[in-house]
């Protein structure tokens, strides 16, 4: 049973896609098979291709645009796209400068990025790519799998694009894509799961007063649950580990990215904001600059990330480089 | 009981705010009585400064900046701001050029903007003011309050500061403002009420499968329930009453903003806004410009509200002035 806004179930992804670009004439689409990419192709630049499931927007595709992506490639809900949309997109944004693919770090993108990439090689087209593996949720010693990806792919199209926008070679845009993805950690926490808009399921349940900790961006459940405390006191276990974990000391600099998870308002994204500048300051750790708001996103999950990034001044200047895109413009 | 990010209840507003300057520099505050504003006044200009409860993030405080609101005049959730607070939000920003008070009509943002403009004229600061009323909802024979005022806010603030940063004059603008509420029409429908974070208590219940036409931006209940039906059909129930309110008939144009009420994923609300464009140009209605997201928030209701604005070419080269502020920029 479908919850939301939906005419056929099966053109989710291509209804909102179309909506995109009707109300961005700056992106265009690709309807067979689906990407998205910048209108007006940007020559003599190495070109940046990301994307995954549906579900996290305004990531990937909003992110299309000067300073930022040349194409973007949606799968269904929460689903890693196909082999054969990576490599049309690929084809459709390259020029002699290369590609570079960002990609979360879950299997299946790993692999289809990873198909399509040998693909466009046989093609003539130099591919590489950035792997985005920032959540400290799921930081595991022995695991296989690695971290997931999740805030610190926004961080990273924002540099990486900013890099290739002032002509850099694809070979340091993407020494410089792995150094931002090395330099950041998130984690999140989860009030109330999301709930599947074509089946109307939620992905989990929890109890009045619980917070789900470690969630992930597909509604998989934390690795603990918390008692629902103060904003401060949420904000303290979030960033407690992140500090720990990227060794953060007196007189560091952060990129900070205050992100909602879809369900839980932009004035309360505002005071978790406020409550880790106090946190960070407290540790006497800088905060270089904020960017708060619902940028990556699960669904309607209810709920909040913390993305830092130990960030140098290239870092920085490139942060602040012109971007204009759907989703972030200064 | 709270159910989301809250520290001291009382603080709700003040923290939330703290938040936004700490994200946004461009942004500053003062605490005591509390209002937000640039961080740099802009002489030599008309000043324009709005306000309302909280709960509709990013209006007001997001939409300061050049381009937009030169100070923002928060109040307590879904409440209006005391008189006190705009008479010295008026005096921080007011140039010899005058102040234009942007009010959504509901009775106590009346009054309490009515006595801080007269205040302010007695300090010899010239005061005239926009009021916005575009809810079709709420457009009743025989209302002694009138419709309530919604999306269309956005519009007339986003084009009486283009106007403004131009060097219009305070009256040049307040007609202009005056003009684009009388040619703005809004209808929302709500899939899921919000919930007050404080008391932890949704607005009103709904039915599975039931859908509350007609509501407004503070939880306030509909004028029917509808089926859910599909996205298709929900746009076409938003969108017959503003035709016919507008009498829009072929070749002519319109803004139109398409609008998350706060609980509603991006994603759905572009799959509206393709419903939309569609329905519209079969109308034979030009959609010269559309604006998708959620901008004029209820919490985190679940739902849309499509605002449309009859647009001269005036209005389009206003819409399309630079604007540069936490919430809209481009």
């Amino acid at each position: 049973m479908a919850v939301g806004f939906v005419n056929e179930p099966d053109d989710y992804v291509v209804d909102a896609a179309q909506g995109l670009v009707l109300s961005h004439p700056s992106v265009a689409m690709n309807s067979s098979p689906l990407f998205l990419h910048r209108a007006k192709k940007t020559s003599g630049k190495v070109a940046l291709v990301s994307g995954g499931g549906t579900g996290h927007e305004p990531l990937h595709a909003s992110f299309i645009g000067e300073g930022m992506l040349d194409a973007a490639v949606p799968g269904a809900i929460f689903s890693s796209p196909t082999a054969r949309q990576v490599v049309e997109a690929t084809r459709a944004v390259a020029t002699e400068r290369g590609v570079l693919h960002i990609v979360k770090n879950y299997t299946g993108d790993l692999l289809n990025f990873s198909i399509a990439a040998e693909i466009c090689a046989d093609d003539g087209v130099e591919v590489q790519r950035v792997v985005v593996d920032d959540d400290l949720a799921t930081d595991l010693p022995g695991s296989k799998v690695g971290r997931r990806g999740t805030g610190a792919t926004l961080t990273v199209e924002k540099i990486c694009g900013a890099l290739a926008e002032q002509g850099a070679d694809l070979a340091t845009i993407r020494r410089q894509g792995e150094a931002v993805a090395e330099s950041s950690r998130s984690m999140a926490l989860c009030l109330d799961a999301c709930t599947h808009p074509l089946s109307g399921k939620k992905s989990f349940e929890l109890a009045e007063g619980e917070v789900e900790f470690g969630v992930g961006i597909h509604g998989e459940r934390g690795r603990a649950k918390i008692a629902h405390g103060s904003s401060r006191e949420l904000v303290a276990e979030l960033l407690r580990p992140l500090v720990e974990a990227l060794a953060l000391s007196r007189g560091d600099g952060v990129l900070a990215l205050i992100n909602g998870l879809g369900g839980t308002h932009l004035t309360e994204q505002y005071i978790v904001a406020r409550d880790a500048h106090q946190y960070l300051e407290a540790c006497g750790v800088t905060v270089c600059r904020t960017l708060t708001g619902p940028y990556v996103t699960a669904l309607d999950m209810s709920g909040v990330s913390i993305t830092l990034t130990k960030a140098t001044k290239d870092m920085v200047a490139l942060w602040d480089a012109p971007v204009r895109t759907p989703g972030l413009t200064w």
